[in-house]
């Protein structure tokens, strides 16, 4: 679809979401379930029609040339729409946070003050062409009382149109305003410069992507994101660790899928337990042909690592390689991640109790772990039902973002007639 | 002072606030009371050279011809002077947030997981010519685990340097680092241009003053900025008022100081309970000599009204007048909140249930009131100790904000060698 002014139409768009934010944040607990429910079956339904519409977006991305890792996350199988179906399910089960009071205490004035969770208003969400995240976000932004405005990528276009007339068809039938979910119908880069500036309009924009994606939207946005940028995930290995589930949880951290944001990609190792642990953990990691990059003390216990450099310090492999540094004391290890980490999710093993509690307090990461693989840090893993993200910033969410992150709370005042002296 | 090299210096001063930020975040309780405390003492000390410092930002700007309500803001007396040293030891004796654990439940998978409250990082703070700001932004600031960067007003600069003398002073008697609460030592424009948009050293502004200061700063920082604009505080009397109550609390919303952000600016009246409410309450402001501009409904009741024009319903007056308007419903009514309101504070008088429960609902402000003043919309009453000022922002704090606000959470995982599966 061409869109001559895409100013205009981004207005426009800005425009019907505030206005079904307004809706959708007083809507029934019980209609938008039923909208979600709605949704699941006509995407259950619908089967053919998206597989069909994705058919076309993976004939233009392979005219186009672009490579098996993207056309393997564009791909919708039979599956994939049974799972988005299900997901959404799973969102309609969840626990309506909109609303819920709660710390309401009396004060000496005679009021009684509390808070209510509200929605956040309309999010927009930003994302690169994984047809799944459409009904994923769209179910979860619902929930929570907000309207979202959807913009995937361009090459999944044809797939994302196919899974909004579901999303649309659930919304009416349930009820609500479809442009509570509004699927921008435009792929011009233009119509996410406006999104991400329409301040009058938009309340937080949500990025799902490659860390590129997510640092230029960063740096060009006027409107607060709810991000991560990197996951340089760490595994710290103390002299109080028990040795067998140091091994554990570092092979786990590492290898369970190296693709994922809280894999771990340094290991740190106390000096007094690495000639204990290193060996056994290096053979397994061998095996699993994952390539190793150590300092200088670390070579001397494996001599077969590579070197590692100080840009290794700093990377995100997302890949079958693990940087390695030997360090003299735990006060060393959380330095480390304090420099080199991304505040993402770390981990110490250690059976000793003042060192335990001195990583959790000091480590300033937005999951801090003891004794567990940083691969938990998951909205699902955590039990928040569902995660639209991770975010890694200093304000509002930290951590996994679930429907909780998707709202905030208000101050309510309750009286019988209080003024102020 | 001058400097020469504005954007050397403030990168300086963003390192070291990053620096101390770390030390800060695990600093114990007891250390963080001990510098509120000293800094207490050396600021009932020091009165004199307060009053002396004082002295001369008042006799500059005598020169320079700024009106008297810029003067009496600027003017510390030995009162103010007491009032800032109670202020830090009434910080001092509430409760450290840092570190608070919640939420702490086990999973299937056998690990736990629960949130702990972390301080923000390094907070910037920019105010306006009041000296007594200095000293409680950074009492908030400290308590709370984090740096702060404090910009006051270039009239305020040898009032605001004497009370730096007493937090330094504080820091270093308590053993932290005195560059945990930096007061900038130049008044040049520029210095703030760099400390709102130093994003690796910076993590939140904290704007403080007149909204011309704060739109401006909101409109070119790229660090997220806790603040309100305006306070467009409506008092609805619903059909279901108590005649009593509502006139009590629509004097006191709007009269009680007319100044402060959390004052009504607009009341909206039933029109089934107009004729009766509207005589008494129109004579008391009357008597108080509050100007009324109302709309047509309204004027037909109290003839004596001004006549309200659209402009009337976005005005922050701040001042002893009220603009008034006559509703056909609870929905107009939220409506009109919807529209013309500031997010801000916004009170219902009714003692319908069902009314009381759809306002707290559908009003989406940060504090949303049943049958009490708009005036309780402050952080001492809400009983957060102190604040550092409201928010209306969408995302993370809203409402007064107080320790809490100035902290965020981050989750916490206890294993005990649980891996991923």
């Amino acid at each position: 679809m061409d869109i001559i002014d895409i100013k205009a139409y981004m207005q426009l768009v800005g425009y019907k979401a505030r206005a079904a934010s307004h809706l959708m944040a007083k809507a029934e607990t019980i209609i938008k379930n039923n909208a979600l429910i709605s949704m699941a079956t006509a995407i259950k339904r619908d089967e053919y029609k998206l597989l069909t519409a994705n058919a076309v977006d993976l004939e233009n991305a392979k005219i186009k040339g672009l490579d098996s890792v993207f056309i393997d996350r564009l791909t919708l199988t039979s599956r994939d729409v049974a799972n988005m179906a299900e997901g959404l399910l799973q969102i309609a089960a969840l626990i309506d946070p909109v609303g819920e009071i709660s710390g309401l205490n009396y004060r000496p004035s005679g009021i009684q003050i509390g808070r209510m969770r509200v929605p956040l208003g309309v999010i927009g969400i930003i994302y690169e062409a994984r047809p799944n995240v459409t009904a994923d976000a769209a179910g979860l932004c619902l929930k929570a009382g907000n309207a979202a405005i959807l913009r995937g990528g361009s090459e999944a276009i044809h797939s994302n149109q196919a899974i909004a007339a579901c999303v649309e068809e659930g919304l009416r039938i349930a009820g609500l305003p479809d442009t509570a979910v509004q699927i921008l119908r435009t792929t011009d880069r233009a119509a996410v410069n406006e999104l991400i500036t329409m301040k009058e309009f938009v309340d937080v924009i949500v990025p799902r992507g490659g860390k590129e994606l997510i640092a230029r939207l960063s740096n060009e946005a006027c409107i607060p994101i709810i991000k991560h940028l990197h996951g340089i995930c760490h595994v710290y290995i103390d002299d109080g660790a028990n040795v067998d589930k140091a091994i554990r949880i570092a092979d786990n951290a590492k290898t369970q899928r190296y693709g994922a944001c809280n894999a771990m990609e340094t290991l740190l190792v106390h000096e007094k337990i690495a000639r204990i642990v290193l060996p056994s953990l290096c053979a397994i990691y061998a095996n699993k042909g994952v390539e190793l990059r150590g300092d200088k003390a670390s070579r001397v216990i494996i001599p077969s690592m590579k070197k590692a450099t100080e840009e290794d310090w700093h990377t995100e492999y997302l890949a079958p390689i693990l940087s390695v540094r030997v360090v003299t004391s735990l006060d060393q290890a959380i330095e480390h991640i304090t420099t080199y980490g991304s505040q993402h999710t770390d981990s110490i093993i250690t059976e000793n109790y003042a060192h335990a509690r001195q990583f959790l307090r000091e480590v300033d990461s937005s999951s801090v772990m003891v004794n567990a693989s940083t691969r938990f840090a998951d909205g699902f893993e955590y039990g928040l039902g569902a995660e639209i993200g991770i975010s890694t910033d200093k304000i509002h969410a930290r951590g996994p973002v679930g429907l909780e992150g998707l709202t905030n709370q208000k101050f309510i005042v309750l009286g019988d007639g209080q003024i102020r002296q």
